[in-house]
Protein backbone atom coordinates (compact mmCIF):
# COMPACT_ATOMS: atom_id res chain seq x y z
CA UNK A 1 0.00 0.00 0.00
CA UNK A 2 1.41 3.52 -0.88
CA UNK A 3 1.99 5.80 1.72
CA UNK A 4 0.65 9.46 1.75
CA UNK A 5 2.56 11.98 4.18
CA UNK A 6 0.25 15.24 5.73
CA UNK A 7 0.65 17.38 8.21
CA UNK A 8 -1.08 16.47 11.38
CA UNK A 9 -2.49 16.18 13.86
CA UNK A 10 -5.12 13.20 13.16
CA UNK A 11 -8.59 15.46 13.29
CA UNK A 12 -6.62 18.50 10.95
CA UNK A 13 -7.92 19.71 7.49
CA UNK A 14 -5.24 18.23 6.27
CA UNK A 15 -6.13 14.79 7.33
CA UNK A 16 -9.60 15.63 5.91
CA UNK A 17 -7.91 16.81 2.72
CA UNK A 18 -5.90 13.52 2.60
CA UNK A 19 -8.99 11.39 2.93
CA UNK A 20 -10.86 13.08 0.62
CA UNK A 21 -7.89 12.81 -1.94
CA UNK A 22 -7.26 9.06 -2.10
CA UNK A 23 -8.94 6.71 0.34
CA UNK A 24 -6.52 3.96 -0.42
CA UNK A 25 -3.18 4.96 1.04
CA UNK A 26 -1.71 4.85 4.28
CA UNK A 27 -1.67 8.03 6.28
CA UNK A 28 1.58 9.09 7.91
CA UNK A 29 1.26 11.77 10.74
CA UNK A 30 3.87 14.35 10.44
CA UNK A 31 4.02 17.36 13.35
CA UNK A 32 5.59 20.09 11.01
CA UNK A 33 5.48 21.06 7.16
CA UNK A 34 9.09 20.54 7.11
CA UNK A 35 8.69 16.86 8.29
CA UNK A 36 5.68 16.21 6.01
CA UNK A 37 8.63 17.55 2.51
CA UNK A 38 11.24 15.07 4.45
CA UNK A 39 9.48 11.95 5.35
CA UNK A 40 8.49 11.86 0.47
CA UNK A 41 12.14 12.67 -0.01
CA UNK A 42 13.91 10.29 1.95
CA UNK A 43 11.42 8.08 0.59
CA UNK A 44 9.72 6.68 3.99
CA UNK A 45 5.98 8.22 2.10
CA UNK A 46 5.48 8.05 -1.79
CA UNK A 47 3.33 11.34 -1.40
CA UNK A 48 3.11 14.05 1.23
CA UNK A 49 0.14 16.18 1.05
CA UNK A 50 0.30 20.41 2.26
CA UNK A 51 -2.49 23.05 2.21
CA UNK A 52 -0.73 25.95 0.08
CA UNK A 53 -4.09 28.81 -0.03
CA UNK A 54 -7.14 29.60 1.34
CA UNK A 55 -9.60 31.23 -0.08
CA UNK A 56 -10.24 33.70 3.08
CA UNK A 57 -5.94 33.88 4.68
CA UNK A 58 -4.21 33.81 1.53
CA UNK A 59 -1.49 31.70 0.67
CA UNK A 60 0.00 29.27 3.55
CA UNK A 61 3.69 30.75 3.61
CA UNK A 62 5.54 28.00 4.88
CA UNK A 63 4.40 25.74 2.18
CA UNK A 64 5.50 28.20 -0.45
CA UNK A 65 8.53 29.15 1.54
CA UNK A 66 9.84 25.37 1.34
CA UNK A 67 8.41 24.69 -2.08
CA UNK A 68 10.78 27.41 -3.62
CA UNK A 69 13.66 25.73 -1.44
CA UNK A 70 12.94 22.55 -2.34
CA UNK A 71 15.60 21.27 -4.89
CA UNK A 72 13.66 17.80 -5.77
CA UNK A 73 9.98 17.29 -5.33
CA UNK A 74 7.49 17.82 -7.86
CA UNK A 75 3.29 18.80 -7.47
CA UNK A 76 1.86 15.75 -8.60
CA UNK A 77 -1.86 17.08 -7.81
CA UNK A 78 -3.90 19.68 -6.50
CA UNK A 79 -7.45 18.95 -4.29
CA UNK A 80 -9.92 21.68 -2.45
CA UNK A 81 -12.15 21.32 0.73
CA UNK A 82 -14.05 23.15 2.51
CA UNK A 83 -13.72 24.61 5.75
CA UNK A 84 -16.51 24.01 8.00
CA UNK A 85 -15.73 25.02 11.46
CA UNK A 86 -17.62 24.32 14.32
CA UNK A 87 -17.77 24.78 18.12
CA UNK A 88 -17.10 21.26 20.15
CA UNK A 89 -17.45 21.15 24.44
CA UNK A 90 -17.07 18.52 26.06
CA UNK A 91 -20.20 17.87 28.11
CA UNK A 92 -23.86 19.78 27.13
CA UNK A 93 -24.22 23.12 28.23
CA UNK A 94 -25.60 26.58 26.75
CA UNK A 95 -23.75 28.98 24.49
CA UNK A 96 -23.51 31.40 27.39
CA UNK A 97 -21.75 29.21 29.44
CA UNK A 98 -18.83 28.82 27.74
CA UNK A 99 -15.86 31.30 29.50
CA UNK A 100 -12.98 29.68 27.73
CA UNK A 101 -13.01 29.45 23.28
CA UNK A 102 -9.73 27.38 22.09
CA UNK A 103 -8.69 27.72 18.73
CA UNK A 104 -5.57 28.20 16.12
CA UNK A 105 -5.32 31.50 15.71
CA UNK A 106 -6.61 31.67 11.91
CA UNK A 107 -9.81 29.89 13.27
CA UNK A 108 -10.47 31.93 16.03
CA UNK A 109 -10.06 35.34 13.26
CA UNK A 110 -12.39 33.63 10.80
CA UNK A 111 -15.34 33.18 13.15
CA UNK A 112 -14.92 36.41 15.03
CA UNK A 113 -18.91 37.78 14.04
CA UNK A 114 -20.30 33.98 15.40
CA UNK A 115 -17.94 34.45 18.56
CA UNK A 116 -18.96 37.94 19.11
CA UNK A 117 -22.69 37.75 18.62
CA UNK A 118 -23.34 34.70 20.68
CA UNK A 119 -20.23 34.33 22.96
CA UNK A 120 -19.24 37.88 23.58
CA UNK A 121 -17.75 37.87 27.05
CA UNK A 122 -15.32 34.28 26.40
CA UNK A 123 -11.92 34.52 26.20
CA UNK A 124 -9.82 33.43 22.90
CA UNK A 125 -7.04 30.95 23.65
CA UNK A 126 -4.42 30.44 21.19
CA UNK A 127 -3.41 26.57 19.95
CA UNK A 128 -0.66 25.30 17.76
CA UNK A 129 -3.69 24.17 15.76
CA UNK A 130 -6.93 23.08 15.57
CA UNK A 131 -7.20 19.80 17.08
CA UNK A 132 -4.54 20.75 19.65
CA UNK A 133 -7.23 22.84 20.78
CA UNK A 134 -9.34 20.21 21.67
CA UNK A 135 -7.44 18.49 23.34
CA UNK A 136 -6.81 21.82 25.52
CA UNK A 137 -10.51 22.27 25.48
CA UNK A 138 -11.44 18.73 27.18
CA UNK A 139 -8.22 19.40 29.73
CA UNK A 140 -9.81 22.80 30.84
CA UNK A 141 -10.80 23.03 34.65
CA UNK A 142 -13.61 25.79 33.20
CA UNK A 143 -16.50 25.41 30.49
CA UNK A 144 -14.99 25.67 27.61
CA UNK A 145 -15.40 25.41 23.76
CA UNK A 146 -12.84 24.34 20.84
CA UNK A 147 -13.40 25.65 17.12
CA UNK A 148 -12.23 22.67 15.10
CA UNK A 149 -13.32 20.19 12.09
CA UNK A 150 -16.64 18.20 12.47
CA UNK A 151 -14.55 14.92 12.19
CA UNK A 152 -12.54 16.03 15.74
CA UNK A 153 -15.72 15.06 17.69
CA UNK A 154 -15.94 11.68 16.71
CA UNK A 155 -12.12 11.54 16.86
CA UNK A 156 -11.82 13.20 20.52
CA UNK A 157 -15.27 11.66 21.49
CA UNK A 158 -16.61 15.03 21.93
CA UNK A 159 -19.85 16.93 20.91
CA UNK A 160 -20.64 19.63 18.24
CA UNK A 161 -22.69 22.23 19.73
CA UNK A 162 -23.03 24.43 16.41
CA UNK A 163 -21.80 24.12 13.17
CA UNK A 164 -21.14 26.33 9.69
CA UNK A 165 -20.09 29.01 12.21
CA UNK A 166 -17.86 30.58 9.81
CA UNK A 167 -17.98 34.32 9.50
CA UNK A 168 -17.62 33.95 5.61
CA UNK A 169 -19.17 31.00 3.75
CA UNK A 170 -16.59 30.53 0.65
CA UNK A 171 -14.19 29.42 3.16
CA UNK A 172 -12.36 26.70 0.87
CA UNK A 173 -8.34 25.66 1.32
CA UNK A 174 -6.40 23.92 -1.52
CA UNK A 175 -3.67 21.73 -0.86
CA UNK A 176 -0.99 20.22 -3.01
CA UNK A 177 0.55 16.29 -3.09
CA UNK A 178 4.07 16.45 -3.56
CA UNK A 179 5.99 13.66 -4.99
CA UNK A 180 9.12 12.22 -6.77
CA UNK A 181 7.79 11.95 -10.06
CA UNK A 182 7.20 14.55 -13.00
CA UNK A 183 3.42 13.91 -14.53
CA UNK A 184 2.35 13.55 -17.77
CA UNK A 185 0.33 16.04 -20.36
CA UNK A 186 -3.35 15.23 -19.70
CA UNK A 187 -4.59 18.26 -21.89
CA UNK A 188 -6.13 19.98 -18.78
CA UNK A 189 -3.45 21.23 -16.73
CA UNK A 190 -2.04 23.87 -14.64
CA UNK A 191 2.18 24.73 -14.01
CA UNK A 192 3.26 26.55 -10.95
CA UNK A 193 7.00 28.19 -11.28
CA UNK A 194 8.90 30.85 -8.91
CA UNK A 195 11.31 33.13 -10.41
CA UNK A 196 12.67 36.54 -8.91
CA UNK A 197 15.24 39.14 -10.43
CA UNK A 198 18.74 40.28 -10.47
CA UNK A 199 18.20 43.73 -9.79
CA UNK A 200 14.73 45.78 -9.29
CA UNK A 201 14.07 47.77 -12.42
CA UNK A 202 10.84 49.89 -13.14
CA UNK A 203 8.79 47.33 -15.68
CA UNK A 204 10.44 44.17 -15.68
CA UNK A 205 7.66 42.05 -14.54
CA UNK A 206 5.61 43.69 -16.97
CA UNK A 207 8.14 42.22 -19.91
CA UNK A 208 7.85 38.38 -18.43
CA UNK A 209 4.04 38.89 -17.87
CA UNK A 210 3.93 40.50 -21.60
CA UNK A 211 5.62 36.66 -22.78
CA UNK A 212 2.83 34.99 -21.23
CA UNK A 213 0.59 37.20 -22.84
CA UNK A 214 1.10 37.64 -26.56
CA UNK A 215 1.01 34.04 -26.18
CA UNK A 216 -2.77 33.80 -24.25
CA UNK A 217 -1.42 31.87 -21.66
CA UNK A 218 -4.00 32.35 -18.61
CA UNK A 219 -2.46 33.19 -15.49
CA UNK A 220 -4.73 31.71 -12.69
CA UNK A 221 -2.50 33.06 -9.70
CA UNK A 222 0.38 35.34 -9.23
CA UNK A 223 1.84 36.34 -5.73
CA UNK A 224 5.24 37.85 -4.23
CA UNK A 225 6.84 36.58 -1.24
CA UNK A 226 9.48 38.06 0.34
CA UNK A 227 13.18 37.23 -0.19
CA UNK A 228 14.32 37.54 3.02
CA UNK A 229 17.24 39.16 2.21
CA UNK A 230 15.75 42.90 2.00
CA UNK A 231 12.84 44.40 2.47
CA UNK A 232 11.43 45.08 -0.42
CA UNK A 233 13.00 42.24 -2.41
CA UNK A 234 10.18 39.37 -3.61
CA UNK A 235 10.15 36.20 -5.03
CA UNK A 236 7.29 35.56 -7.63
CA UNK A 237 4.69 32.72 -7.83
CA UNK A 238 2.63 32.02 -10.84
CA UNK A 239 -0.04 29.44 -11.60
CA UNK A 240 -0.68 29.36 -15.66
CA UNK A 241 -2.80 27.19 -17.35
CA UNK A 242 -0.78 24.19 -19.45
CA UNK A 243 1.85 21.87 -18.91
CA UNK A 244 5.63 22.27 -18.96
CA UNK A 245 6.19 20.57 -21.92
CA UNK A 246 3.36 21.67 -24.06
CA UNK A 247 5.32 23.46 -26.92
CA UNK A 248 4.06 27.03 -26.44
CA UNK A 249 4.66 27.14 -22.70
CA UNK A 250 7.94 25.79 -23.06
CA UNK A 251 8.73 27.88 -26.11
CA UNK A 252 7.49 31.30 -23.50
CA UNK A 253 9.68 29.65 -20.45
CA UNK A 254 13.07 29.89 -22.76
CA UNK A 255 12.43 33.86 -23.55
CA UNK A 256 11.95 34.94 -19.68
CA UNK A 257 14.77 32.92 -18.64
CA UNK A 258 17.15 35.76 -20.31
CA UNK A 259 15.07 38.09 -18.06
CA UNK A 260 15.03 36.19 -14.47
CA UNK A 261 17.81 35.09 -12.26
CA UNK A 262 16.08 31.99 -10.18
CA UNK A 263 13.62 30.06 -11.90
CA UNK A 264 11.85 26.77 -10.80
CA UNK A 265 8.99 25.13 -12.11
CA UNK A 266 7.57 23.28 -9.11
CA UNK A 267 5.54 20.65 -11.27
CA UNK A 268 2.54 20.75 -14.08
CA UNK A 269 -0.71 18.71 -12.55
CA UNK A 270 -4.42 18.31 -13.67
CA UNK A 271 -6.03 21.37 -12.34
CA UNK A 272 -8.56 20.44 -9.90
CA UNK A 273 -12.57 20.30 -10.52
CA UNK A 274 -14.23 22.83 -8.35
CA UNK A 275 -17.68 20.25 -8.68
CA UNK A 276 -15.51 17.46 -7.27
CA UNK A 277 -15.58 19.32 -3.72
CA UNK A 278 -16.87 16.70 -1.00
CA UNK A 279 -20.15 17.93 0.38
CA UNK A 280 -19.86 16.33 3.71
CA UNK B 1 -1.44 66.19 22.96
CA UNK B 2 -2.05 64.34 19.64
CA UNK B 3 -3.25 60.82 19.99
CA UNK B 4 -1.78 57.71 18.55
CA UNK B 5 -3.86 54.64 18.48
CA UNK B 6 -1.84 51.26 18.30
CA UNK B 7 -2.12 47.67 18.15
CA UNK B 8 -1.51 46.79 21.83
CA UNK B 9 -0.93 45.39 24.31
CA UNK B 10 2.00 47.54 25.93
CA UNK B 11 5.37 45.65 24.88
CA UNK B 12 4.37 44.69 21.63
CA UNK B 13 6.61 45.46 18.49
CA UNK B 14 3.72 47.73 17.14
CA UNK B 15 3.87 49.45 20.58
CA UNK B 16 7.91 49.98 19.73
CA UNK B 17 7.18 51.40 16.40
CA UNK B 18 4.93 53.49 17.92
CA UNK B 19 7.33 54.92 20.27
CA UNK B 20 9.95 55.29 17.37
CA UNK B 21 7.50 56.92 15.13
CA UNK B 22 6.99 59.70 17.22
CA UNK B 23 7.57 60.77 20.34
CA UNK B 24 5.94 63.59 21.97
CA UNK B 25 2.26 61.71 21.29
CA UNK B 26 -0.45 60.55 23.63
CA UNK B 27 -0.17 56.32 22.85
CA UNK B 28 -3.52 54.74 23.05
CA UNK B 29 -3.56 50.69 23.57
CA UNK B 30 -6.12 49.10 21.40
CA UNK B 31 -6.57 45.15 21.38
CA UNK B 32 -7.47 44.37 17.81
CA UNK B 33 -6.46 45.64 13.92
CA UNK B 34 -10.23 46.85 13.96
CA UNK B 35 -9.88 49.08 16.99
CA UNK B 36 -7.44 50.96 15.94
CA UNK B 37 -8.87 51.72 12.23
CA UNK B 38 -12.23 52.54 14.85
CA UNK B 39 -10.34 55.12 16.60
CA UNK B 40 -9.19 56.71 14.08
CA UNK B 41 -11.99 57.10 12.54
CA UNK B 42 -14.21 57.93 15.18
CA UNK B 43 -11.61 61.01 16.39
CA UNK B 44 -10.96 59.62 19.58
CA UNK B 45 -7.70 59.04 18.04
CA UNK B 46 -5.98 61.42 15.26
CA UNK B 47 -3.98 58.75 13.91
CA UNK B 48 -3.30 55.06 14.29
CA UNK B 49 -0.28 52.74 13.61
CA UNK B 50 -0.22 49.05 12.32
CA UNK B 51 1.86 46.62 11.09
CA UNK B 52 1.51 46.06 7.22
CA UNK B 53 4.53 43.77 6.17
CA UNK B 54 7.59 41.69 7.65
CA UNK B 55 10.47 40.76 5.68
CA UNK B 56 10.21 37.24 6.86
CA UNK B 57 6.40 36.27 6.90
CA UNK B 58 5.44 38.95 4.16
CA UNK B 59 1.94 40.70 3.97
CA UNK B 60 -0.02 41.37 7.44
CA UNK B 61 -3.37 40.29 5.92
CA UNK B 62 -5.44 41.54 8.23
CA UNK B 63 -3.83 45.34 8.05
CA UNK B 64 -4.57 44.42 4.17
CA UNK B 65 -8.04 43.32 4.29
CA UNK B 66 -9.08 45.89 6.95
CA UNK B 67 -7.38 48.52 4.38
CA UNK B 68 -9.14 47.35 1.47
CA UNK B 69 -12.34 47.76 2.92
CA UNK B 70 -11.89 50.91 4.76
CA UNK B 71 -13.55 54.03 3.08
CA UNK B 72 -12.08 57.00 4.93
CA UNK B 73 -8.65 56.78 6.13
CA UNK B 74 -5.20 57.38 4.03
CA UNK B 75 -1.99 56.18 4.72
CA UNK B 76 -0.11 59.47 6.22
CA UNK B 77 3.30 57.52 6.68
CA UNK B 78 5.23 54.61 7.02
CA UNK B 79 7.91 53.36 9.17
CA UNK B 80 9.85 50.18 9.99
CA UNK B 81 11.75 48.50 12.92
CA UNK B 82 14.05 45.82 13.40
CA UNK B 83 12.79 42.99 14.86
CA UNK B 84 14.86 41.77 17.63
CA UNK B 85 13.43 38.87 19.49
CA UNK B 86 14.83 37.80 23.24
CA UNK B 87 14.14 34.87 25.37
CA UNK B 88 12.58 36.13 28.79
CA UNK B 89 12.32 34.31 31.66
CA UNK B 90 11.07 34.83 35.88
CA UNK B 91 14.27 33.50 37.48
CA UNK B 92 18.18 33.02 36.50
CA UNK B 93 18.34 29.53 35.27
CA UNK B 94 20.19 27.80 32.44
CA UNK B 95 18.52 27.21 28.71
CA UNK B 96 18.29 23.56 29.37
CA UNK B 97 15.96 23.69 32.48
CA UNK B 98 13.42 25.61 30.12
CA UNK B 99 10.15 23.03 29.48
CA UNK B 100 7.96 25.19 27.85
CA UNK B 101 8.44 28.30 25.50
CA UNK B 102 5.46 30.57 24.90
CA UNK B 103 5.49 33.05 22.05
CA UNK B 104 2.95 33.85 18.81
CA UNK B 105 3.22 31.16 16.33
CA UNK B 106 4.81 33.17 13.91
CA UNK B 107 7.88 34.00 16.74
CA UNK B 108 8.55 30.60 17.57
CA UNK B 109 8.55 29.96 13.74
CA UNK B 110 10.74 32.65 13.57
CA UNK B 111 13.20 30.99 15.79
CA UNK B 112 13.19 27.56 15.14
CA UNK B 113 16.26 26.47 14.17
CA UNK B 114 17.66 28.55 17.93
CA UNK B 115 15.31 26.63 19.76
CA UNK B 116 15.44 23.39 18.08
CA UNK B 117 19.65 23.96 18.93
CA UNK B 118 19.25 25.18 22.29
CA UNK B 119 15.76 24.15 23.95
CA UNK B 120 15.42 20.53 21.64
CA UNK B 121 13.09 19.12 24.57
CA UNK B 122 11.17 22.37 25.26
CA UNK B 123 7.68 22.28 24.75
CA UNK B 124 6.33 25.08 22.20
CA UNK B 125 2.97 26.71 23.21
CA UNK B 126 1.11 29.19 21.21
CA UNK B 127 -0.16 33.09 22.64
CA UNK B 128 -2.31 35.47 20.79
CA UNK B 129 0.57 38.38 21.04
CA UNK B 130 4.22 38.27 22.09
CA UNK B 131 3.48 40.36 24.94
CA UNK B 132 0.76 37.89 26.29
CA UNK B 133 3.35 35.17 26.01
CA UNK B 134 5.35 37.03 28.42
CA UNK B 135 2.12 37.56 31.32
CA UNK B 136 1.74 33.60 30.63
CA UNK B 137 5.49 32.92 31.27
CA UNK B 138 4.92 34.18 34.25
CA UNK B 139 1.95 32.93 35.28
CA UNK B 140 3.26 29.07 34.43
CA UNK B 141 4.70 26.44 36.96
CA UNK B 142 6.90 25.00 35.54
CA UNK B 143 10.48 26.63 34.28
CA UNK B 144 9.07 28.38 31.26
CA UNK B 145 10.65 31.45 28.93
CA UNK B 146 8.64 33.70 26.55
CA UNK B 147 10.00 35.00 23.36
CA UNK B 148 9.22 38.73 22.64
CA UNK B 149 10.76 42.05 22.37
CA UNK B 150 13.80 43.55 25.11
CA UNK B 151 11.78 46.13 25.95
CA UNK B 152 9.11 43.26 27.28
CA UNK B 153 11.92 42.47 30.10
CA UNK B 154 11.61 45.85 31.96
CA UNK B 155 7.76 46.45 31.22
CA UNK B 156 6.42 43.15 32.69
CA UNK B 157 9.81 42.76 35.31
CA UNK B 158 11.24 39.64 33.87
CA UNK B 159 14.95 38.56 32.53
CA UNK B 160 16.73 38.32 29.19
CA UNK B 161 18.68 34.86 28.58
CA UNK B 162 19.14 35.53 25.32
CA UNK B 163 19.09 38.57 23.02
CA UNK B 164 18.92 37.70 18.93
CA UNK B 165 17.42 34.51 18.48
CA UNK B 166 16.00 35.46 15.21
CA UNK B 167 17.15 32.74 12.60
CA UNK B 168 17.42 35.25 10.21
CA UNK B 169 18.85 38.53 10.73
CA UNK B 170 17.05 40.32 8.28
CA UNK B 171 14.02 40.52 9.93
CA UNK B 172 12.45 43.59 9.26
CA UNK B 173 8.15 44.92 9.86
CA UNK B 174 7.19 47.73 8.37
CA UNK B 175 4.03 50.12 9.51
CA UNK B 176 1.70 52.39 7.97
CA UNK B 177 0.09 55.48 10.23
CA UNK B 178 -3.65 56.00 9.16
CA UNK B 179 -5.12 59.19 9.40
CA UNK B 180 -8.04 61.17 7.91
CA UNK B 181 -5.52 63.78 6.28
CA UNK B 182 -4.43 63.70 2.45
CA UNK B 183 -0.86 64.36 1.92
CA UNK B 184 0.92 67.27 -0.20
CA UNK B 185 3.73 66.25 -2.52
CA UNK B 186 7.05 66.00 -0.97
CA UNK B 187 9.26 64.37 -3.92
CA UNK B 188 10.17 61.03 -2.68
CA UNK B 189 6.95 59.90 -2.18
CA UNK B 190 4.93 56.49 -2.68
CA UNK B 191 1.57 55.60 -3.41
CA UNK B 192 -0.44 52.25 -2.46
CA UNK B 193 -3.49 51.25 -4.32
CA UNK B 194 -5.61 48.39 -5.05
CA UNK B 195 -7.98 46.98 -7.82
CA UNK B 196 -9.56 44.05 -8.75
CA UNK B 197 -11.08 42.89 -12.91
CA UNK B 198 -14.32 42.21 -13.68
CA UNK B 199 -13.64 38.97 -15.25
CA UNK B 200 -10.31 36.93 -15.73
CA UNK B 201 -9.38 37.16 -18.52
CA UNK B 202 -5.22 36.18 -19.95
CA UNK B 203 -3.53 39.44 -20.19
CA UNK B 204 -5.42 41.89 -18.01
CA UNK B 205 -2.75 41.78 -15.09
CA UNK B 206 -0.57 42.71 -17.83
CA UNK B 207 -2.54 45.22 -19.77
CA UNK B 208 -2.58 47.05 -16.41
CA UNK B 209 1.49 46.99 -15.43
CA UNK B 210 2.44 48.16 -18.91
CA UNK B 211 0.49 51.90 -18.57
CA UNK B 212 3.00 51.82 -15.68
CA UNK B 213 6.32 50.20 -17.16
CA UNK B 214 5.92 52.29 -20.21
CA UNK B 215 5.86 55.92 -17.77
CA UNK B 216 8.63 54.36 -16.41
CA UNK B 217 7.02 54.21 -12.99
CA UNK B 218 8.85 51.83 -10.57
CA UNK B 219 6.42 49.10 -8.78
CA UNK B 220 7.66 49.15 -5.20
CA UNK B 221 5.78 45.84 -4.39
CA UNK B 222 3.24 43.90 -6.47
CA UNK B 223 0.88 41.14 -4.30
CA UNK B 224 -2.00 39.47 -4.27
CA UNK B 225 -4.84 39.10 -1.77
CA UNK B 226 -8.42 36.95 -2.43
CA UNK B 227 -11.06 38.65 -2.80
CA UNK B 228 -12.88 35.89 -0.57
CA UNK B 229 -15.37 35.20 -2.78
CA UNK B 230 -14.00 32.45 -4.73
CA UNK B 231 -11.14 30.89 -4.75
CA UNK B 232 -8.85 32.10 -7.35
CA UNK B 233 -10.22 35.60 -7.54
CA UNK B 234 -7.82 38.11 -6.37
CA UNK B 235 -7.46 42.02 -5.38
CA UNK B 236 -4.33 43.02 -6.33
CA UNK B 237 -1.81 45.52 -4.41
CA UNK B 238 0.76 47.61 -5.70
CA UNK B 239 2.88 50.20 -4.48
CA UNK B 240 4.64 52.52 -6.62
CA UNK B 241 6.82 55.87 -6.32
CA UNK B 242 4.88 58.78 -7.28
CA UNK B 243 2.80 61.18 -5.25
CA UNK B 244 -0.85 60.22 -6.73
CA UNK B 245 -1.08 64.09 -7.62
CA UNK B 246 1.90 63.88 -9.91
CA UNK B 247 0.64 64.57 -13.72
CA UNK B 248 1.98 61.31 -15.11
CA UNK B 249 0.68 59.20 -12.09
CA UNK B 250 -2.90 60.74 -12.24
CA UNK B 251 -2.55 60.20 -16.51
CA UNK B 252 -1.31 56.82 -15.23
CA UNK B 253 -4.15 55.78 -12.97
CA UNK B 254 -7.10 57.34 -15.90
CA UNK B 255 -5.45 55.02 -18.13
CA UNK B 256 -5.60 52.10 -16.11
CA UNK B 257 -9.12 53.06 -14.91
CA UNK B 258 -11.10 51.42 -17.89
CA UNK B 259 -9.52 47.90 -17.37
CA UNK B 260 -10.22 46.89 -13.69
CA UNK B 261 -13.75 47.30 -11.36
CA UNK B 262 -12.76 48.19 -7.86
CA UNK B 263 -10.00 50.76 -7.38
CA UNK B 264 -8.92 52.24 -4.74
CA UNK B 265 -5.95 54.61 -3.45
CA UNK B 266 -4.45 54.40 0.10
CA UNK B 267 -2.19 57.06 0.47
CA UNK B 268 0.83 59.16 -1.17
CA UNK B 269 3.47 59.24 1.41
CA UNK B 270 7.02 60.35 2.17
CA UNK B 271 9.26 56.68 1.54
CA UNK B 272 11.29 55.77 4.52
CA UNK B 273 14.77 56.06 4.38
CA UNK B 274 16.20 52.49 5.88
CA UNK B 275 19.13 54.24 7.35
CA UNK B 276 16.62 55.78 9.79
CA UNK B 277 16.21 52.12 11.58
CA UNK B 278 16.29 52.55 15.45
CA UNK B 279 19.64 50.82 16.26
CA UNK B 280 18.16 50.00 19.30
Amino acid sequence: MNKLAFLGPIGSYTNEAAINYNKNLELINCNSIPQVIEKVRTGLADEGILPIENSIEGPVTSTIDLLIQEPKLKIKTETVIAIKHCLLIKEPTELENIQYVYSHPQALSQCRNFLSSNLPKAKLIASLSTSNAVEEMKKSKVTSAAIANHKCASIYNVQIIATKISDNENNYTRFIVLSNIDNKQTGKDKTSICFDFPHDSPGILYMVLEKFAKRHINLTKIESRPSKTNLGNYIFLIDLEGHKDDEIINECFNEIKPLISMFKIFGSYPIFNMSNISKN
